[in-house]
């Protein structure tokens, strides 16, 4: 009872009482890791060790595992002394034992595993199942209880830890960053996050950056620089460190305990005292928000030295500090000695239940980090309150060809979900969310911005349900945090640099993946990108900013979790949004224009549209009700559906009598076998959409395989010929884009005679005109610097353009209708 | 003149002399920039400007422009008063005007593009070429010379600067650092990179963090935290911070010349004293190098208040402050008093020439920085000294089957590479060199590293031809800057975790694509990735750990600038590292594994094979000469050959008769169309392999989808049958990942016999015995926690595996010739 006795009060409310508590939390989830890693049988270390009781692969992380286990034993007392809601995430997640370990002390475990239940054959089972085939992951992972943050690719610790506590005034994430994880980009970056936390209505942030000194097989950047440097850096990012540091050259744990306690109590002192001015209309200025820096041994309370060679404090004790335990009766002594040196008899009681020890510091239901109901979002959860789309959508009385902004119309809706939603739905985009239209929710709301504001600013405040900052990392991570506690939102980006988040983005996928396997996890609202200023209208940007490739690393994950929406107008991208944010459990991707272009379909038409998914446009077509087409011109995305329709109207006037069925993609799903996508059409409702046997023209928004790659098992596919982007751009026009990559309405032409059997004899003389139309179309560019007007904006459409306003006719492309600024670029 | 009547020294070296030449200079570019992003014609404002003048699009970015005119101004004039060689990189290269006007200024232009004349002609083509259609783009890019960054994507200009002047130890690369770009996480952890730089032997940095305040849409985080914070954070990140601050509330510029000719030329007093010092066997700890925080406008100098709104000084400086010029009266008398406040008239002489005032500035021939020839690196580049293969091969003297594991093998090679090129090659790896068995060069080289070093470290050294940092976008970057300047390099990553740098490689691929178009860039060493740790063997990290969909980003770029090499054995990955270490202007991607596997070719046959990027092993087959096969059995990818080689054999006990042709194929790009991609068989070619009517099975070590993709137009395509990964997986044995994706060899043999016509009587017994040994394996799986020595290892193989040493015959499986160690996680 050392520290007990001693209890000395070292801040406002910070004592030294229950540090004993704690030591024992920590031997006993540190034995339990231990144990992960190495044992099949003989849980308690009953009888002395036998090759039988080993596993035969000996997989996990030791190293880090030992400080995860030290702050989650410390978090445990402050939680009980304070009633404190408190979300741990482990950024060095490959630390699995340990998170583990700590679930199964709190009870947790047993309670959502009832087969691993809560004495010594639960404990057996828990030994046998880590990273076991049939069993749980070596990572914290889904499967965890108590996590939302998948522990196998490192760096998103810190900005998951701070999305989750948005909106959540009540909540403390505290944050454990490992200093390997620490030298990634993401986290390099999200320190900074603090200028984008309000005290008063958000909850706070704990990092705890653990400088075990090592990552795999090298020392860390931040453990080698000097103490000073060291604390210059996070005062550099704004936050008011204090070091914690101990356990080398086998000082006390005790120690260690004190010192950690001190720092942690005052940490939370200082996030009550800062919450408390906030909150009490004190000096909105920024605070400098705690953080700890732990400084203990990689490995520590491990064996010091294996086979002569040094492993605790080194990077040897990253994975598995003993080898070959089997076979190797002198490994396998050590180990014994190791898990006898955390006195296992006191750890556990005679049925195997934790010791009566640690009841002082035992959080007890939600309050226990592992049962918190934000770790699964989907247990709070609340429905978004949809407003109408009608007072948004833009209306066709006047005939098809309105002329509107499709992801301004979306901003004017996306406004009052914010208003109706004033806590629970957020916009996250790197600087970007005003390029991409959706400037009108800033009539009811700000960016959230807690740096020095200026008279100047425009649309900044302490609280705003926009983030922006100009990180793709950073927002995505954002949004992963706020949607895993249970809350909705949207990501917007341009198109070509959403690949900075590929990894992020495939790493969420497979947690949904996996999740969907995990009975106690409850669905949460999905994940949508959308993505603007996208391929077709980035001629202005040049070639590094046209990539539409997302989408093709968006359909290899698992069918079940992803969903991809091409709009072609305003109106259907009303329609698709409200269905993504009101959906669970997915990643929607969304690509959709802000450029001023036709709207094609009724709000509702859009629905029916929406609904199917993929399907023929009469109006848009020249087929004869009742007969066979001859071709199906097909598109997906808004500016091949222009230019396919376009293209019809050239048919019409050429090639008179010729029956064109015209069919637009919206959900790019559909293609798929229905085997393959639940979204995914059957064989005979693709035949009979795109026929048997015709000849189909694709014009395709994204690169022309990933339409090969859906549809190669369809009856159709040899006829499928699909134009798209080639990779092949620059800075230039619209018109002269498409031309570079052969999606314009003439080359489109070209196709379909090229490909009709009885058009044959009409192809040189046809093709020799649309060829001429191309030459004279790149020459007036490259003349005047700007589309010709016969082929820009809405002209060649089967309806003349209007305003969406006043109805009136307009005979002009695009440029007539772009507002006065500039077009937006990247930064 | 008066800087230079006062001249005064500031520091060692430190003077102001040549301060008129710079403001001079300065007002050139300035005015140079905004001509081209607004004029087409009138050049020198000789008259009113009319609305014929105006672009009728006016495109680029002004306001990160007059930071990047300032700063290179000022470099010039310390370049001609110490003779300095300097890289200049601008971090915010969308400020493409002023990047080009810098390098006309400099007469480079001129040399380099005839037709864009050193004189009033010139000036207009300048002017109208930009962002033009045919033109230029409007971020600095592979057109830009002096540049090797490109503009679009932000975040990688420091990661550049640094990888440039590695062994470089002449060079200054002097990088202009947005403080948008600055949020972007790869920037944000690539000011750790000073902790990888010799100050002995390698060149310079000096990182310029242009703080104008403001992004698109936002004030930027660095510009909106307290200076004692912003000197903190770079004090922490190891640099020695001066902050340059001026120009604000119409101050004189020239104030602002002087502060910063005496901050630079500290700067560059620094560096030389930190190299002197470290060149003369000074202390070697790591310095603090200089860094400038250079505080100015955003689009300084431009107009003040435009429409009544503030734009100077604001984010709306960021793009084209006056817009709607041409019709706009108002706004083109505003263009024209912007234009003429930089006095043209003091500018040009009579033929449009730069006025002699900035020639005391003016670097010659390869001092000028648009002519440096570091920024078209190869023009320096030597071709590698490139070891024989053959002492590190594996013989096959004792048949197939020798073991051995292929990236430690290569690491064997790679040391000698390293020793016979100590100047020009290095290693780049986010900590897993080691982990992916590369560690063999360890024994001549070390791991560059400048932090405190303490001896239990291995490996590390001030010097060293590796560098491992915990972030792959660091590596990336790094290596790009290193092949830029014309040198060689190899990146080493996980392959799961490769996709974090997704979109550093499509820029990267995007850079090559565009600099081939331009004639005056010479071609440098390819960028070569080696994927290890693959999917098919993170068994034991789990899901996180397993994606192989890089492979599908890559395809997707222009086929005459990528490669993908899938080597099944040791003996061809030797091979197949040695032809992409020797190419040029490609992107290459070689998968390989890292645990120990049977060796199937000889050297001689690795060579013929991979020479033939596909082919047909008969020994693994069971075709009879002369003869139809009854089927193909093709793959890719290590694991997936050996799956397939044990698949023939279990048919040919099984259905004895069966003539199988057996099919490997290295060069992935071997399968798509000769139209398509340079390294694409002709069809004839791939129906002679694939036949064009019998079943193909084929198991790929990538998402099926991809074999698809690339075969479609292939006459046999409608047999093609693919096994891959189907985004399953857990953390499980290697051969019950292979079950989980229907990869193994059972899922095999009954595709083969599913889908040989006269099989089918064979296949409900046969495919029932095979769904039987599946699941006997399954069970003893989770019985015994590993896989059944029946399916590891070389089991099943048609020849018996053996020590690569001693020829010893070995019945086991891996795990018998497994080190000692545990498998590698990532950290």
């Amino acid at each position: 009872m050392a520290y007990d006795e001693g209890t000395t009060r070292t801040g406002a409310n910070t004592t030294r009482s229950g540090l004993d508590a704690v030591d024992v939390w920590w031997r006993t989830a540190n034995y339990l890791s231990v144990g992960q890693i190495y044992l099949l049988d003989n849980p308690l270390l009953e009888r002395a060790l036998t090759p039988a009781d080993i596993k035969p692969r000996l997989l996990g992380h030791w190293g880090t595992t030992p400080a995860l286990n030290l702050v989650y034993a410390h978090l445990n007392r402050l939680i009980v002394e304070r009633d404190l809601d408190v979300l741990y995430i482990a950024g060095p997640g490959h630390g699995g034992p340990g998170v583990v370990a700590n679930a199964w002390i709190d009870g947790t475990y047993s309670e959502l595993f009832p087969d691993v239940s809560f004495d010594r054959d639960g404990i057996r089972k828990l030994f046998r199942q880590f990273s076991f085939p049939g069993g749980i992951p070596s990572h914290a992972s889904p499967e965890t209880p108590g996590s939302l943050h998948e522990g196998g690719e490192l760096g998103y610790s810190l900005v998951h830890a701070y999305g989750a506590v948005l909106d959540n005034p009540g909540l403390i994430g505290a944050c454990v960053v490992g200093d390997g994880e620490a030298e990634t980009a993401t986290l390099a970056a999200s320190w900074h996050l603090n200028k984008f936390l309000n005290a008063e209505s958000d909850g706070a942030v704990l990092p705890i950056l653990n400088l075990n000194g090592y990552k795999i097989a090298n020392p860390t950047i931040l453990a080698r620089i000097p103490e000073e440097e060291l604390l210059a850096l996070f005062r550099g990012y704004g936050y008011a460190p204090r070091i914690v540091s101990g356990g080398f050259d086998n000082e006390d744990p005790r120690l260690v305990h004190e010192r950690l306690a001190d720092a942690m109590g005052q940490a939370f002192d200082d996030i009550a005292a800062i919450q408390a001015s906030a909150r009490g209309g004190g000096e909105p200025a920024r605070p400098a928000w705690p953080m700890l820096i732990l400084r203990t041994p990689k490995g520590w309370t491990g064996p010091k030295v294996v086979d002569g060679l040094p492993v605790e404090n080194t990077w040897r004790a990253h994975q598995v500090p003993l080898a070959g335990v089997r076979d190797n009766p002198e490994h396998r002594a050590q180990l014994q000695e190791w898990m006898q040196s955390y006195r296992p008899a006191e750890l556990f009681d005679g049925s195997g239940r934790p010791a009566p020890g640690i009841d002082g510091i035992r959080p007890t239901l939600t309050h226990r980090m592992s049962a918190n109901p934000h770790s699964n979002g989907g247990e709070l959860l609340e429905p978004l309150t949809v407003p109408a789309l009608e007072p948004n959508a833009i209306g066709l009385d006047g005939g098809r060809g309105a002329i509107a902004e499709p992801t301004r119309v979306l901003g004017g809706w996306l406004r009052e979900l914010i208003a109706a939603n004033p806590h629970t739905f957020r916009i996250f985009g790197p600087d970007e969310t005003a390029s991409n239209r959706l400037d009108d929710v800033y009539r009811v709301t700000q960016k959230a911005w807690q740096g020095e504001m200026l008279p100047t600013d425009e649309h900044l405040g302490r609280e705003g349900r926009v983030i922006e900052a100009l990180s793709e990392n950073l927002m995505q991570g954002l949004l992963e945090g706020y949607l895993l506690t249970g809350r909705h939102g949207l990501f917007t980006s341009y198109e070509a640099f959403i690949h900075v988040v590929d990894s992020m983005f495939n790493q969420y996928a497979k947690w949904l993946e996996s999740s969907a396997h995990v009975e106690w996890r409850r669905p949460v609202a999905s994940f949508t990108y959308l993505l603007s200023s996208h391929v077709w209208r980035q001629d202005h940007n040049g070639f590094s900013h046209q990539d539409p490739g997302f989408l093709n690393l968006v359909v290899n994950k698992q069918a079940s979790v992803v969903r991809v929406y091409l709009p072609p107008d305003a109106n259907t991208l009303l329609v698709t949004a409200e269905h993504c944010l009101r959906s669970r459990n997915y990643v929607n991707v969304i690509v959709a224009g802000k450029q001023p272009t036709a709207t094609l379909l009724s709000l509702d038409e859009a629905r029916a549209h929406g609904a199917r998914g993929a399907g023929i446009w009469d109006w848009a077509g020249t087929e004869v009700a009742g007969e066979e087409p001859d071709v199906v011109v097909a598109c997906a995305g808004d500016v091949p559906t222009v230019e396919a329709m376009a293209a019809v109207q050239i048919l019409k006037a050429e090639v008179p009598g010729l029956r064109v069925r015209f069919i637009n993609v919206v959900d790019l799903m559909r293609l798929q076998d229905s085997r393959e996508h639940p979204h995914g059409l059957t064989d005979d409702a693709f035949d009979a959409l795109f026929t048997r046997d015709k000849p189909v023209v694709f014009a395709f928004h994204g690169y022309p395989s990933l339409v090969h790659q859906l549809t190669y098992r369809r009856t159709n596919h040899q006829n499928i010929h699909v134009r798209g982007f080639k990779e092949r751009g620059t800075t230039t026009t619209p018109f002269d884009m498409l031309m570079m990559n052969d999606l314009d309405r003439f080359r489109l032409v070209m196709d379909v005679i090229h490909r009709v059997p009885h058009l044959e004899n009409r192809y040189a003389a046809l093709s020799q005109r649309m060829d001429d139309e191309r030459i004279a179309h790149r020459a007036y560019t490259r003349e005047h610097g700007e589309d010709s007007p016969d082929v820009s904006g809405s002209r060649g459409l089967p309806f003349r353009a209007r305003s969406a306003d006043a109805g009136t006719h307009l005979d002009t492309g695009d440029d007539n209708v772009t507002p006065a600024s500039g077009p937006a670029g990247r930064s």
